[in-house]
């Protein structure tokens, strides 16, 4: 991709109104642009790091044998009536709406009822259980307060699986399972090393859920990690730390976190609530044992935002970084320079690299700093000083390593960079 | 894919309220879920077909220069101050809602208006332009009817272009370029024979707009053809027919018709509301040319189901289908047979080829009407009797050709096939 192209460009100031970092950075960068608080578009860069962390956590849902689905926005009231969660004492964070005929619509901010609902109309016999239905999709919490960048939206992009299963025993099951696709999950997107599964508040069918906090000063929870275990406790059970065995007469060190994912057993309540239920080997009418499983891409995104970023800008791992290699050409008027950084571009895009080009008429200085900002992975450096050596530059972003490769090797060396 | 696992069914009957035949077909398959008139989930058959309309768009977009974006559902009322269409009385459709603090904001429906404004921010120079951002992201129109299934949603996806131009000129010369992508794109999702350009009305700025309808019964159009040349006129041109000179004296075929695409130009209007406006080479401010493009996935979907759907179900074009091969193994009880269509799976899935196995044990008379109904193109069938033979039976839904392979050769054939 051409920078000069792109139509986004870089900013030396973050708007006034904008508090959070990762905010400031992603805006400065144009990765985003905040329309109202809690509520960005994602442009172009931004959009390439969501959907790659969309597709490692769709690749690990499908793994653990979700199926993909897609629902809508809209919800009718009907529903939510019947588990009790369409009042707003009870769920305070709805929006609402109504269609012409006046009828009041809410807009989702989860999908237990309406996903009962469709699977009620699909599934009658034990043969047909389990069922890990999944969705990625937009989703809305009409928020008190959104002071913290993409960290807690009004409108978010998540990923929502629910499981559906036969008996308490096979929900546990999944649960587990889930763990060890969460735990992954956060491996591949690069928070892995921050990452801790931690023990918070259960509901009424199991006393506790877990939540994957990532270690970040950004973090609106606070948790108690036990670094020998790797377990970590939320705040709010603090006070029952000697009855968890896993916590008893440990020594616990305070963070401050960001919720990146959740796991939760949710007993019958939802499916009870829809009238979803299923017969058994023997013709009887047995309740269905649901679990859920969220992930917000965004607050994923700005939590890697937060934890890597150094005072030069963005650094992004490789896994969910927009481009792996970004050329800078500098002096681009120097025949030669334009010529190979045109030639090693338009290589490493029929290899099918990804790349993005800064191929504009701006100082070093100014490329530099926007390339620092953008936080690429590697950058790839072509002056005319290199090329009489014969050589490209490669810079790290992560620790600012430099190799110099031979111009003439420097497709095979990418190539295997990439594999 | 097993069936077995697949955690919709087909139906016998669609439900009572639904009239539409897409809809009554498409929810009869499992693809789709209707939560409320002009509402519908997408289930993981309907969703696999929806993301191969999305990814034949975006390749095209990407082809013309598109640069893909995802802009917020919530809207700011003051953007759309700006321009004039907050207002109720002028856009009619609108969904409204507050946020906690009593500040109305509004689920945009289109977005000329938030895109300027992203624009303004990003773009300055007449070097930076023209541009084409394009977004495929869920939308909202408060419709007072919504009775064709998924052919009018209150909630739908859509891939919106906007083009933004220097000039008037640069801006005619984009359109142009446009009608060519929307041509291969309705080409390619197999409704190239059936679509026509269309004149309709335009706007301010431009006397015509451009549509793309399909010739069905279930449009809501009526459109007059002229055979001749391919190009068509939307009814309410049809006063102006001796005006214009594609049509002069030509004989017109009156045709149902629904509307796939359209293309408008916008002229200045939007950016000039916003304030977006660019420097051309001697620093003078100039006006910012727009067009906007837009495409409806799920009326694309639904229109395909209208047009090729027969007496016994849906009939998927290859390039949409949500697999491409169904296999049908009859009598799974006998071992034979079961080794031979798990094998046939298992090859078949690492060779990347879509399938769709029905594995479970039912009727030959129930799997092969659930089978015609799905409109997989290619069914497999896998029985004692062919096994007898040593062959395997490759029935196409379109046409209901038979071919007869020899086992040991399937794979070779398939592949060959699926190149």
């Amino acid at each position: 991709m051409l920078q000069s192209k792109l139509f986004t460009k870089t900013k030396k100031e973050a708007p006034k109104d904008e508090v959070s970092k990762n905010a400031k950075l992603l805006i400065r960068g144009g990765f985003v642009h905040k329309e109202m608080a809690g509520v960005y578009s994602y442009l172009p860069l931004g959009l390439r790091v969501l959907k790659k962390i969309e597709n490692v956590i769709r690749e690990e849902m499908d793994a653990v044998g979700g199926q993909e689905l897609h629902m809508s926005v809209l919800q009718e009231k009907s529903l939510w009536e019947k588990s009790g969660r369409w009042n707003d004492e009870v769920v305070d964070n709805w929006f609402k709406t109504d269609l012409k005929n006046g009828t009041e619509v809410g807009l989702g901010s989860t999908h237990e009822e309406p996903l009962s609902n469709i699977l009620k109309d699909h599934i009658s016999s034990y043969k047909e259980l389990p069922v890990y239905p999944y969705q990625i999709q937009v989703k809305f919490r009409n928020e008190a307060r959104a002071k913290s960048g993409l960290m807690r939206g009004r409108e978010f992009l998540m990923k929502d699986m629910y499981s559906f299963c036969k008996s308490e025993e096979e929900q546990h099951e999944f649960y587990e399972k889930s763990k060890k696709a969460y735990t992954k999950i956060f491996e591949r997107v690069g928070l892995g090393d921050k990452t801790y599964m931690t023990f918070a508040s259960g509901g009424t069918y199991s006393k506790y859920s877990h939540e994957f906090q990532t270690l970040t000063e950004a973090g609106e929870d606070t948790i108690y990690l036990d670094e020998s275990s790797g377990l970590a406790l939320n705040k709010e059970l603090l006070d029952e730390k000697e009855n968890l065995e896993e916590f008893k007469g440990k020594d616990l060190v305070e963070h401050k976190s960001a919720e990146v994912g959740n796991i939760f057993n949710l007993g019958t309540k939802f499916s009870e609530a829809e009238g979803f239920f299923y017969l058994d080997e023997n013709g009887e009418k047995q309740k269905v044992w649901m679990g859920s499983y969220g992930i917000g891409l965004g607050r994923v995104m700005a939590t890697i935002a937060e934890v890597f970023a150094d005072e030069n800008g963005l650094v992004w791992p490789e896994a969910v970084a927009p481009y792996k290699f970004h050329i800078v050409a500098l002096d681009v008027k120097n025949e030669e320079v334009r010529k190979t950084a045109d030639e090693i571009h338009r290589m490493m895009e029929r290899s099918n690299i990804e790349v993005l080009y800064d191929d504009r008429d701006l100082s070093a200085g100014e490329k530099f700093a926007e390339s620092d900002l953008l936080g690429i992975p590697y950058r790839i450096v072509i002056s005319e000083n290199n090329l009489k050596e014969g050589v490209l530059e490669i810079k790290s972003r992560k620790d600012g390593e430099i190799k110099k490769i031979e111009k003439e090797k420097i497709l095979k060396s990418l190539l295997e960079s990439d594999s």
